[in-house]
C-alpha cells in the first residue's frame, strides 16, 4: 500500500499507476448499517480495469448477501454492489478493448470471450467469470481494496459498485458503443434487472407479436420482462402480483391485464387460462416461491408454453413438476442475465434504451447520493423502490 | 350387423361397403392368452379408413396396456396392437387423400390437419386424435369391431392392429409416398418405437454432427436413438444399460461406448463426464426411472446441454431436478411420437428408412405368424426381442 497515492483524484493522469484512496459503503458484518468510509483501492493488475463509478443501483442480491443469508457465503469486511455505470479511470496490462475516459456499465455475469462456453452460441455462461457467490477476490487471489488500515476488503459477484472506485475483471465490464451522449444514469439498470428480464423475453423465451404473456411477480425483473414483450408486440401481458399497488405502475411497462392471487377463488393457472383460450405462450417466473412456479408451469398453453424461471428459489424442495406433465409440450427453462453475453451483446440493447425501445424511466423510482445508502436499503425492503440510484 | 358379409376377402371390389369377417387377437381381460378368434368389421364411416394389415408388431404400451396396469384404462373385450403396416380396403366418406390399395402405416398419434395443434409448427399434439389411452371408442362413441355374436369390442389407442381388418380415423393413417416398391415389413415400425427415438434425436434434440449423446436404456426406442444420431453425425454415442448382452446389437445402431450401471462405482453421470470432457450434448431418458432421469440430466453439459425424456413414468414422484439447477443451463424436456407430425412428416422419414439414411433391419428380432402373438409377448416380457413382426 505505499508508492504514490492519490486522493480521490478526478484526473486520470493523476491517478494512473497509483493507489486511490476515496469512499466506498464498506459492510463489516451480516445486516450490520453500511459505513461510508475511506478505502484504498489499488491499480488494475494484468486484464482489469479500475472505474470511476457514477451511478450504482441495489437489486435484491445485494440484500440478501448484505444480509447475510447463506452462511457460506460470509465473507467481512465486504464492499457489495454489482448494478453500476462509471468510466474507465485507468485500464491494467493487455487491456486492448477499453481505454481511460471510456463510458461503461459493470456485469456481474462476465464474458472473457475465450472459454469453451463463450465460444459457445447456447449459453452466456463463462468458464472463468460465471455468477459465483463464493467468490471473494480477484482471480490471483488477493483484493484490490483495503481499509485505511490496510486490511484487505472483499470483492462481490465480479464488481463491487458501492465505492467510488472499484477493480475489475476486463471482462465483467462493458464498453457502450456508440458512447451515450447523454447520462448514464438509466443504463447503469443493464447491469443487473433489466438485462435480465428484457433478456429472458427476448433471447430465452423469444416472445413473438401477438402472443400472451404471463408474468409472475412484478419487481424490477418482472417489469423489465413486460417491457420486452410489449417491444416485442406480445398482445396480452398478464401480471400477477399479491400487491395492488404494482398494477399502477405496471400499466407503463406494457402489462395489459393484472391478477391478484389474493382476489381469486379459483387457481391463477386456470384463471390465465380463461382468459388465453387455454394458456399463455411463454410464462416467466420472478417471485422464487414453488407455488408459483407450478402456476407459471400450469398457465402456459398444452403443445408450445415456455416457463422461464427467473426467480431465486432458495427452498431446497424439488420441482413441483410430474415427468410425465412435460409430455403434454410444456417447456421450462432457467435464465441467467437474460441470456446475454454481457460484452458482447449489451451494447447494442444499451442503444435500444436509448432510441426507446426500452424505457427504463420508470425503473428508477427513487434517487439519492451515496451517502444515503442505508435508506436506499429500506426502500427496497420496504418493497417501495424498484430502483434506488445513488449518485456518486 | 346384417347387410352384406364377405370372409376375409383378398379382393377390394369383394369387401367394399360390406362388414368383413376376419380373424382378430382379441383380449379378453387384463393379462389373458390373446384367442385368436373370428371378428366382425364394420366399413369405414365418415373420415375413416378400413386398413388389410400385413404386419403389426408388439411395443411396451400394448404390453402395459395388456396387463391391465392402469386399472382406469381397462375395457374388453378389445383389440390391442398400434404398430402396423398395410394396404387400404376401402375408405369413408370424404376421405381424400387415400384410396383402395394404397400402403399405409398406422399412428397412434394422428395429425388431423386443422386444428390448432395441427396447424402450429411447434408441436405434433393433434386436439382429436392425440395419444389418449382411455378412449376406446371411435369419434362417434361406438366400435368398429364385434364379436361374431354381436357384442362390441374396444378399440386402442386410435389403432388397434391385432387384426386382419381394422377401422381407423383416416388422421391416424399415413399414406407413404413414394409408395415402396418392396415389402413393408422394415415400414411397420414407423408406427411407433422407430418414429419415437429417430424423432426425439432429429426433432426434439436436433443431433448435430459431431456431437456427444448418451442414451439410457438400450430397447427399440433407446437404439433407434442412436439410428438416429448416428445418421446425424454423432461422433460419440453411448449407451447405458444394465443388460450387458444389449451391447453387441447396439454397436451396429451407432452405440459407440456402453456403460452398465453395475460395474460402476461411482454415479454413472460422473462416468459420463469423464468420458466427455464435462457432459454430453444430449441424453435421452428411455426407462422411465426416475433415478436413471437424474442420471441422464445430469450427464449433460452445462451450458448448452438437452434431456430428452422419452421413458413413461408411473411413479407419482415429481422430477428429481431443484429448479436452482436449472440455471446451470441443462435443459430438460419430453418427445412424444418423436415430435413427428406422423401424416405430413412420416413419408419422408419412410424414404430415408428406404435410402438406408436410418437401417431398420436390426430392430426386428424375430418374426411369427399372426396366429402365434401369445409367443411373441413373452418374448417381449423375457426381454429377448427387440420386435417381434406378426405376419397376417
Ligand atoms: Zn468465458
Ligand atoms: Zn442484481
Ligand atoms: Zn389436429
Ligand atoms: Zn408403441
Amino acid at each position: 500500500m505505499a508508492t504514490s497515492e492519490v486522493v480521490n483524484g478526478n484526473n486520470t493522469n493523476e491517478t494512473k499507476g497509483k493507489t486511490i484512496t476515496c469512499k466506498a459503503a464498506v459492510a463489516h458484518g451480516p445486516g450490520e448499517p453500511f459505513v461510508v468510509e475511506k478505502i484504498v483501492v489499488q491499480s488494475p493488475k494484468k486484464m482489469e480495469v479500475r472505474i470511476k463509478i457514477l451511478y450504482t443501483s441495489i437489486c435484491h442480491t445485494d440484500l440478501s448477501a448484505w444480509q447475510g443469508e447463506n452462511e457460506s457465503q460470509q465473507a467481512y469486511p465486504r464492499i457489495f454492489g454489482h448494478e453500476a455505470s462509471g468510466v474507465v479511470e485507468s485500464v491494467g496490462e493487455g487491456v486492448s478493448d477499453m481505454k481511460e475516459g471510456d463510458m461503461v456499465v459493470t456485469i456481474f455475469n462476465g464474458e472473457c470471450g475465450e472459454c469453451m462456453y463463450c465460444t459457445c452460441e447456447k449459453t452466456n455462461m463463462c468458464e472463468k467469470f460465471g455468477v459465483n457467490p463464493m467468490k471473494k477476490e480477484m482471480c490471483d487471489g488477493t483484493s484490490r481494496f483495503s481499509t485505511i488500515e490496510g486490511k484487505p476488503i472483499f470483492h462481490f459477484l465480479n464488481t463491487s459498485t458501492f465505492t467510488e472506485y472499484t477493480v475489475v475483471d476486463s471482462a465483467c465490464v462493458v464498453k457502450l458503443h456508440p458512447q451515450p451522449t447523454a447520462t448514464l444514469k438509466n443504463l447503469t439498470l443493464l447491469s443487473c434487472g433489466i438485462s435480465t428480464g428484457v433478456g429472458a423475453a427476448w433471447n430465452t423465451a423469444n416472445v413473438h407479436a401477438g402472443s400472451s404473456v404471463a408474468i409472475f411477480g412484478l419487481g424490477a425483473v418482472g417489469l423489465a420482462v413486460a417491457e420486452g414483450a410489449r417491444a416485442r408486440g406480445a398482445s396480452k401481458i398478464i401480471g400477477v402480483d399479491i400487491n395492488p399497488d404494482k398494477f399502477i405502475t405496471a400499466q407503463s411497462m406494457g402489462i395489459t391485464d393484472f391478477i391478484n392471487p389474493k382476489d381469486e377463488v379459483k387457481p391463477v393457472y386456470e384463471r390465465i387460462r380463461e382468459m388465453t383460450g387455454g394458456g399463455v405462450h411463454y410464462s416467466f417466473e420472478c417471485t422464487g416461491n414453488l407455488h408459483v412456479l407450478r402456476d407459471a408451469f400450469l398457465s402456459v398453453h398444452e403443445g408450445w408454453g415456455l416457463t422461464v424461471i427467473l426467480g431465486i428459489h432458495t427452498s431446497p424442495k424439488l420441482l413441483p413438476i410430474h415427468p410425465m406433465e412435460l409430455f403434454d409440450g410444456r417447456k421450462i427453462e432457467a435464465s441467467v442475465f437474460g441470456g446475454f453475453k454481457g460484452k458482447s451483446q449489451l451494447p447494442n440493447l444499451a442503444t435500444k434504451c436509448m432510441q426507446g425501445v426500452i424505457n427504463l424511466d420508470n425503473f428508477i423510482t427513487h434517487e439519492l447520493p451515496f451517502e444515503e445508502i442505508n435508506k436506499a436499503f429500506d426502500l427496497l425492503i420496504s418493497g417501495k423502490s424498484l430502483r434506488c440510484l445513488l449518485h456518486l
